[in-house]
């Protein structure tokens, strides 16, 4: 019988990470690439393949399960489950795999997410000359053909609302460019970016420019997981999976929001109730941050969302260099983000975040003992908290 | 941190079921099919859909979850995942929501699958004129164009290995079709059929007739999960979830199982040994067996596959009304399963074993105490084990 109302806590570590080469065009295959990343994250955690018994990932996969397994060698999986939505999944892919190695459903889990811009799913705008039915049969007749355009939109009314500036989506755009300038791996190795270039850029879809938008990213991303008492024996440090939650808040309209009381009241303030009252620390603990940044806008709304301050603040809260390594208030997406390391649909987002709680991070925040990661804002989303585990 | 590696066991109840019409071709949607067996099952559980906060379903519903979500009125949802394949998928659906709710990462979970015969998911062979691609390409240009061409294989081997007959396979049509024929609820109600009726019948795939194949079926069924401790004052008998696994057994291929040291071992196998592992019954405990049943030559694999009897015995085992009820030594499919209720991926059966522990089956096993559920054998799968909440 359950006895906690928050047993998943700290009864996980990720002990391993793994991630391809991101670029644009990659030579391999969707499938190629998640078992390069898996196996990557294997090793880095001393694990046999053979030893995998559990599977999470999102249903935008176009390489299924069991192929996976078989192609890696796994052994009997006994656990598997996937998170719909795409950028909204990753921090549940995760959770889930969290909560089946706790409670024995599965001794070792496997999470990943493998994506080429090629494939169908992660071009949703491509469809539009089709039938329109479900929910984008709200918005598609008005020219809200792209996310971006829909994005557009919920930035428009937070300017609106809150008087929220460019300034502010630059502040975020040129953050995350920079921790990118640093970070080998990132496709913005390297390529400075001004104020003056984000001023300049040319509009995808007003008010959001070139810049605000995330990059078109091939590569796949992995985490492994395993019991916290087993972690303590892997070669890497582990990394204690804290508290996770889902949302998909009341009246949710994917993206477009429009039928609830508040259109930029999104997923992620249900979200993060949930989260930190499965928790022992809240938003002032939080040392580093890897906020889902499909779009620049989504990143001050969840700050907000996630109660880093208050309903309206969170374009402020990114002005004095805030969300900059090293020395901002709330160093976030430290390895560049999806803006400007890659687009994994968020999942990048994950081993950063990982990578900062094991101290071996490019733009290392110092002493990092907790980092919260988020998936989408706008879509059916979730939230993990990673902590140094004691 | 945890404990026992059996965490999920009887911490969670089903206290609600509900269920549509089943019929070959109905008026309403999927998605107002999935609202109507969704609120069923809420109100025979005493709950307002304003308390549901998890959602666990097929990745192969056509409905989103926020559209169920919104359409039903709940409140802010803080766990949802999906599971793949198909029939293979419903014992994992109820297993992760019950793994939710007991790990605290929500209260209350709905699990449904809604389907009509005309949606592209349930005529996977509709697309064999495309450009065949994954693991499809292993088998259609062989002319294995229907799931049941590919289980037709599968008997034709169980035949030739271990002697099994038409006569064995016709135990379990006659069987089920004898159950449904007292269920007011199946699609099969007061429509006897004899042996003779069962041999006489055209092929589909030969050595499987027409009545070795489950039906097609528009409708939906749902189930309503919440912790143990509060199911005692729900206002029916409440059903615990003892133990539930899910399995891709180690070099799996979907439905031909081609790469297998025995194309006869299928994942239920490697479900069984882990279902087991978790619960503090086994087979010969088993008052009342759901055991999927979309081509009759899956019971007998299963039956086996779960530990029922030896490997071979399957066919066998099904002899003297086996599976009959009141009289079988193991009353299988009471409410006439896929075969002769009604073919909701599988979901029925979880819904007939539900009722069977709280002692209101239309073909009721005394003193039910223990029933076993299982998804799809020969695809990634699961199962559950019900008992009588102590």
């Amino acid at each position: 019988m359950v006895d906690s109302p928050a047993f998943v806590k700290d009864a996980t570590c990720i002990v391993g990470i793994g991630q391809t080469e991101f670029a644009k065009a990659l030579e391999p295959s969707e499938k190629q690439l998640a078992l390069t990343a898996i196996k990557a994250a294997l090793d880095d955690a001393g694990i046999n393949p053979s030893e995998v018994n559990g599977l999470s990932s999102y249903t935008m996969e176009n390489v299924e399960e069991f192929d996976i397994a078989r192609n890696l060698g796994l052994g009997d999986v006994t656990w598997f489950s996937q998170v719909g939505y795409g950028g909204g999944a990753g921090c549940g892919v995760v959770g889930n795999a969290a909560m089946a190695v706790a409670t024995g459903q599965c001794d070792v889990a496997v999470a990943w997410r493998s994506r080429k811009r090629g494939a169908r799913t992660s071009r949703p705008w491509a469809g539009v000359g089709q039938r329109v039915s479900g929910h984008p049969q709200w918005s598609r007749p008005f020219g809200l053909l792209r996310p971006v355009d829909e994005v557009a939109m919920l930035a428009r009314r937070a300017m609106h609302e809150y008087g929220w500036t460019r300034d502010h989506l630059a502040n975020v755009a040129l953050a995350f460019r920079a921790h990118a300038n640093r970070n080998p791996s990132a496709q913005m190795y390297g390529k400075e970016m001004t104020r003056q270039d984000y001023t300049d850029a040319r509009w995808i879809s007003e008010p959001l420019c070139l810049f605000d938008n995330c990059l078109e990213t091939d590569g796949a991303s992995a985490v492994v997981i395993v019991r916290s008492d087993r972690a303590r024996h892997c070669p890497q440090p582990p990394v204690s999976i804290h508290a996770f939650a889902q949302s998909i808040n009341r009246q949710h309209q994917v993206m477009t929001n429009y039928f609830g009381d508040d259109p930029l009241e999104g997923p992620a303030w249900a979200c993060a109730r949930r989260l930190w009252s499965l928790a022992d620390v809240g938003p002032g603990d939080v040392d580093v941050a890897q906020i889902y940044d499909a779009f620049s806008p989504l990143v001050p709304l969840s700050l907000q969302g996630y109660g880093f301050c208050a309903k309206g603040e969170g374009g402020p809260f990114t002005d004095d260099g805030a969300l900059e390594w090293p020395n901002g208030r709330l160093p976030t997406n430290t390895s560049g983000g999806g803006m400007s390391e890659a687009y994994v649909h968020g999942f990048n987002l994950i081993t950063e975040g990982a990578r900062q709680i094991r101290g071996q991070a490019i733009n290392q925040v110092e002493g990092a003992e907790v980092c919260l990661v988020t998936s989408g804002e706008g879509v059916p989303t979730g939230a993990l908290l990673l902590t140094a585990a004691r």
